[in-house]
This record gives C-alpha cells, sequence and structure tokens, in this order.
C-alpha cells in the first residue's frame, strides 16, 4: 500500500528556516535534516512519498548547509508558504512542532517572504507607537516591575504611583501577580492605573501602567478591555502559556488599542541549550513580532540569568531589523539589572529600548521616588548624545 | 527602601514540587534551591524580604533534599496554594515561569492536595468515559494517523473510511494538519467524520474521527463545536502552542462533551535534556491531566524519537495513578510504532491504552483494510488475556 500523488495549486512561494542540526559527520547531519523536511510535513519515511507535488512542494526542501563544526551543521530548510495555513499555531508547528521531540536541532532563525507575513497583522504600535503615547521620541525608555506578591492592590498601587512620579515610563506588573486574592487582578488594575494617572498629573509625564492579563484563555480578551476600560497604558501576556496567537487577537483589536508587552515564562528552556530548541532570536525576537508584541520582555546579559551579549543582541537586533511590513518593536532586557548597568545596556542595545530595573531600583536608598529618579539621571547621562 | 510585611488570610495548604537541581556541591544546590524559591515567588533577594508572612507563607518552601550525584540534587519545594490564583497560567508560572530561563533545574513532578485539585474541572472523559464511547471496555485501543499533509479531504476521508472498516477505534489527524487549501479543517472533518460513521454502520463499530482544531485562538471553540456537530467523536489539541488552559475550556464546556487528545507538538524541548526543563511526565503525565485532557499523546519507547523505556513508563503511570477526583486518562504512545511494537507495548503499558500507529499500517501491504485487521489480531493475540 502506497499513497499517490497529488496535483497541488500553489504559489511557488516559500519560507525559509535556519537550523543548526547535529550529527557525528556531515553525511549523518544531512540525513538528519532530511528527517526534519519529511517529519516536519507529510511524517512519512522517504520511501513512501511518491514523486511529484506531495516530494516537491509539501515536503521541506534543503537549500543550503555548511559546516559549523565537525558535529554542527547549518541547514536552510524551505517550506511552502501554503503549509501553514496562514495560520499562527500551524505555522510554529511546521517550524519544529514533531522535531521539538528530537535531539539535536535547533532553530536559529526564519526568514519569511512578504506573501506570508501579509496574514499577520504584526506589532499594532511597535516602537515608535509607544514613543509616541508616551512622549518620549527619542531617548532609552525606563521600566520597572510591581512587586511582590503578597502585597495587597493597595500596596501595590501606592508603589506605581512613586515610579510614575520619580519617572519611570513603564510600570509593570511582576509576572507573578495574576489574580490571586491578595491582589486580585481587576482590583489591582484599577487602583495601580489610577495611581500612575494621578502621579502623570501631578508630573505632566505619561508613565503608563501595564497590568498582568495572563489567566485563563476564556478571561484574556476580558482582562485587557477591563484594563483599557480603567485607564491601564498597556498589556502584558505570557504567550507561552497562554497562547501565542493572544498576542495577534490582542493586537487587532480595535477595542483595546493598547501596546502589548511580552513576557516570556515558561519558555527559557527553549533557548538554554546552544544546540537545541529555539534561538531567544527567533522566539522572543521574531515570532512574538510576527504575532504582534510591541515589546519584548527578556532576560539580558549581564543580570543573574544566563544570557550571553551576542545572544541579547541578535535578539534585540531581530526585534528591529527589516520584517516585511512589521514594525520594528522594543527589546526589553531585564532579569537582575542594576542602575550601575545603564551603561553597559545602552552600549548593547542603543536608544530603542526599554531599560528594565525592579529589585535593583529597592536598594539604592530609603526613598523609592528618589531611587527612580537616580535611575533615570543614570540613563540621561548615558544617552545625551542621542537627545 | 525596604519591603514591609503583610498579614494573610491563606489556608495553610501548599502544594509541593520535587525538582532537580545542579550544583557543584550540596551547599550551591541549596543556594540554588533557595533562589529558585524566590524567583519563582516574591522575585526579591532574600535579604530584601521582611521577616514574617512574606517570608514564611509567599516565599517557597524547602521541604526536603537529597543527593542524586555528587553534582546534582533532588529538592521538594512547597507552595501556598492560594499564590496559583487557582488559575492554571498562574500556576504553570510559579511552578516553573522565570526559573525556565535558569540553567540546571528540571521539574520532575508535583504533588497536588485536594484542596487545589478542586478548583480545576479535570478530565471529563478519561479512560473509563472514553471506553464506553467506544463500546470497548477491556482490550488496549488501537489508534491511528490521517495523512499526508497536501492530500485532499476526500482522499483523506477515504483512508479514514478504510481505518474504520479495518476495526481502528481512533483515527485521529496527522498534527499537520490544520487548515491548509489543500484540506481545510470543516471540509475535512466533515467529510472524515461521515465517512468513518459511514464505515460503522457497516461493521456495527464504534470507531471515531478526532479532528485537530488546533488554530487561531479565537476558533478553537468554534472548531471544536463544528467537530461535534458534524459527527467526529473526539479533539485533538495542542496545547502547547494554542495555550494550556484550553484543555480547561474544552473540558468545561457541555456543548461539546467530546473527549480531548492532547498531542505534544512543540513541547520536546522541556523533556528532551534530562538535567533541564519538565520532564514528560509532569508535562503530559500530570498536567495534561489536571488540565483536561482524556487522552495524551505522546513519543513512546521504541520509535523514531529518543525515549526510554522508564520515561515511557513513568508518563503512562502518572496519566492513571490516583490523583485526588482526577480521572485517569489515557497514555498513546506513538512516532514510528509498528505491529511488531505491539507486543512490547503492551508489556510496557498494559491494557489501558492507545497504541498509535500510522505510517508502520502501510507497510504491511497493498490492502489498508487488510492491514489495519492485522493490527487488530496482533493486538487480540497478546492482550488475550486481558478479555
Amino acid at each position: 500500500m502506497t499513497f499517490s500523488d497529488v496535483t497541488l495549486d500553489v504559489s511557488g512561494e516559500r519560507f525559509q528556516v535556519t537550523y543548526w542540526i547535529s550529527g557525528s559527520d556531515a553525511a549523518e547531519a544531512r540525513k538528519n535534516a532530511r528527517d526534519l523536511c519529511l517529519e516536519q510535513t507529510v511524517e512519512l519515511s522517504d520511501s513512501m512519498v511518491p514523486d511529484g507535488d506531495l516530494r516537491d512542494i509539501i515536503v521541506g526542501q534543503i537549500e543550503n548547509s555548511q559546516e559549523i563544526d565537525s558535529d554542527l551543521y547549518e541547514f536552510v530548510i524551505s517550506y511552502a508558504i501554503e503549509i501553514t495555513g496562514f495560520e499562527l499555531a500551524n505555522l510554529i508547528s511546521v517550524i519544529f512542532g514533531n522535531t521539538s521531540m528530537k535531539r539535536g536541532v535547533r532553530v536559529l532563525r526564519a526568514e519569511f517572504p512578504e506573501s506570508l507575513l501579509k496574514h499577520f497583522p504584526g506589532p499594532r504600535f511597535g516602537t515608535a507607537g509607544i514613543r509616541q503615547r508616551l512622549g518620549v521620541p527619542h531617548r532609552p525608555l525606563l521600566g520597572t516591575a510591581l512587586k511582590p506578591l503578597g502585597y495587597s492592590a493597595e500596596r501595590l498601587a501606592e508603589s506605581a504611583y512613586q515610579y510614575a512620579l520619580g519617572g519611570i515610563d513603564i510600570i509593570k506588573d511582576d509576572h507573578g501577580l495574576c489574580n490571586q486574592k491578595f491582589a486580585p487582578f481587576r482590583e489591582r488594575t484599577r487602583q495601580s492605573a489610577a495611581a500612575v494617572n494621578r502621579a502623570n498629573e501631578e508630573t505632566g509625564g505619561q508613565s503608563i501602567y501595564v497590568p498582568n492579563i495572563s489567566g485563563p484563555v476564556d478571561e484574556v480578551v476580558e482582562r485587557a478591555l477591563f484594563a483599557k476600560e480603567v485607564g491601564a497604558g498597556g498589556v502584558e501576556l505570557f504567550s507561552g502559556i497562554v497562547g501565542y496567537d493572544f498576542l495577534r487577537v490582542l493586537a487587532e483589536d480595535d477595542r483595546l488599542d493598547l501596546p502589548i508587552f511580552h513576557h516570556p515564562a515558561l519558555l527559557g528552556t527553549y533557548f538554554l541549550n546552544p544546540r537545541e530548541g529555539l534561538s531567544s532570536q527567533f522566539l522572543l525576537g521574531q515570532l512574538v513580532r510576527l504575532a504582534g508584541a510591541d515589546a519584548t520582555i527578556f532576560t539580558g546579559h549581564g543580570g543573574r540569568f544566563p544570557a550571553t551579549r551576542e545572544d541579547s543582541q541578535r535578539l534585540a537586533l531581530s526585534a528591529s531589523q527589516p520584517m516585511g511590513p512589521m514594525k520594528p518593536i522594543l527589546p526589553m532586557p531585564g532579569g537582575g539589572m542594576t542602575i550601575d548597568s545603564v551603561g553597559d545596556m545602552l552600549d548593547l542595545y542603543g536608544n530603542d529600548v526599554v531599560l528594565l530595573v525592579s529589585g535593583g531600583l529597592y536598594s539604592l536608598g530609603p526613598d523609592l521616588v528618589a531611587n527612580c529618579q537616580l535611575f533615570r539621571e543614570k540613563v540621561d547621562q548615558y544617552s545625551s548624545a542621542w537627545e
């Protein structure tokens, strides 16, 4: 019993994914690459695939390869754009769905033609849109996280007020704040948004509060709209838990019309091992941008998480480099940053960045507002060249 | 500037997570474990946490530890049930959200008290419910995957018909079939469900067609209900892409009332490295069961994917062992299985299993119906003891 061929009506357009594939030598790596081409498409062994369109169009095609190390090879593999169905879940699955369960394969990056990208709305705001909302055209942006879990909505709102008074542009929830009874989502969002807006009235600033709307999938959109209603200036989502495609749904929603800050909760495992999984450049740069995030939070080089300078830079670059009609988005490095890292971070990322400092603000002195002002001064000092 | 303590009204109930944590010696591993307790909760350094309820209730607590190897230690860490907000996304984030971005930590398994489990509906059908729907009270169940991507809905439906005639109980979509123009979701589901039901009328059997409903998050529920409407007998979902909590939403939906088959697309990276990520036992056993899956598809030992016998067995056990009110669910090992593996698989899993053989059915001979019957005979031969 064999499969028969089909005649397919397709555009001929293909997108390309660059993988690192391990193998004891070039021949084995190539065999592994060919297996991947089959696994990610027809899920049949090579001998079962009939000649014709199934083999030539549906199956992934090796376009290019080069040796990286004696046991590691880079392959560029192309897929017909139509096999994604132009749906995000399907696109992700084509790139790495089943192969995630095999050893020795890593997705480095992808190249999507406009014929594919046009099916996705992408970021609504991007870097320029967020800058406009915040009234900050050039300088690096300041971000922080409301914490800790266990505090009441009142206490968190009081901190949010002080952050805004001190000049922090983006005040987001610590990702651990969801909908616990200590500070339930609605109460926390209402109070913190009001506190930040009250500070804005006093300072003339345009700081925003960004609540974490990650929660039950049947409440995500509702929480986002509630946030908007009570005066929040953006929403934070961990799409790797809640569902990547929620970025698209939120970006497309005209009722919401708020920037989306993507948090990488649970996603670290994908990029920790340099020879397996998904690179942070692909996952937190390209993919969340394609899906619709306006800013991408990540654990940057120099904090308490492992991240090389090169990885952080590549991620930030992929957030901003040309990608068809997709707007550039803001890299938002965090995870143990202090104001002493400001200079290094600006060296690394340039001015289109949100510097996320949270715990580090508390160690500077007894007055939170003054500490935020110190952070701002530090940024101004290093970034005066851009003003 | 320091944090002040809070007085918290909590039940005192805690859930426990068993981690493997690396460290050059016991002291370093313990320090890493303590860092995890802070990272997953207050996201503050130890010195910033005031004495009192924040430190004693909110921060994770090390309950137990033992050496596994000179550089690897097992820690049992407990968390207050209230910090999950009793929402799945939050629960997942508490267990591994930020720590996923650190090296040398693996979640092995969790123990949830009934006080936490009662907030989740869990599987609607489970093993017993699926067996009842299929009219198969005891013997191992037979499963296969419709393929390949590129075939039209008509051709796929013709295969589905033959599978059902041949006695396959569960005929699911290959996970690559989503909503491509070659065989759009609605057309494929309508035709394949009708084909399987037509075969059932001829044979008196109760085979089911299980379409892959993974797609845009704002269409998942709609696709599930469509599947139900046109006579499908279950739905397949990759929750690791679409969103884990969709398992709950689908399980809770009285309009749907169909078993959910969980597919592990994209999730392999979590369990490949034995010292990092999430064990398959936790992710594809405990977590998807808690969330509401009735059957858990995985790449089993003996196929074309790497999986040790022990890992496969642990996963299958965690699908069935006592877990508060949660029904046992069906393990569904696949990924390159052939009918020659039937004996080994039944040895490994017992009779409460779905044996997933797909490509392997084609190599047996020119007649697909006859090949399915061979598969069934093989199962009957090995499993006669259970009848």
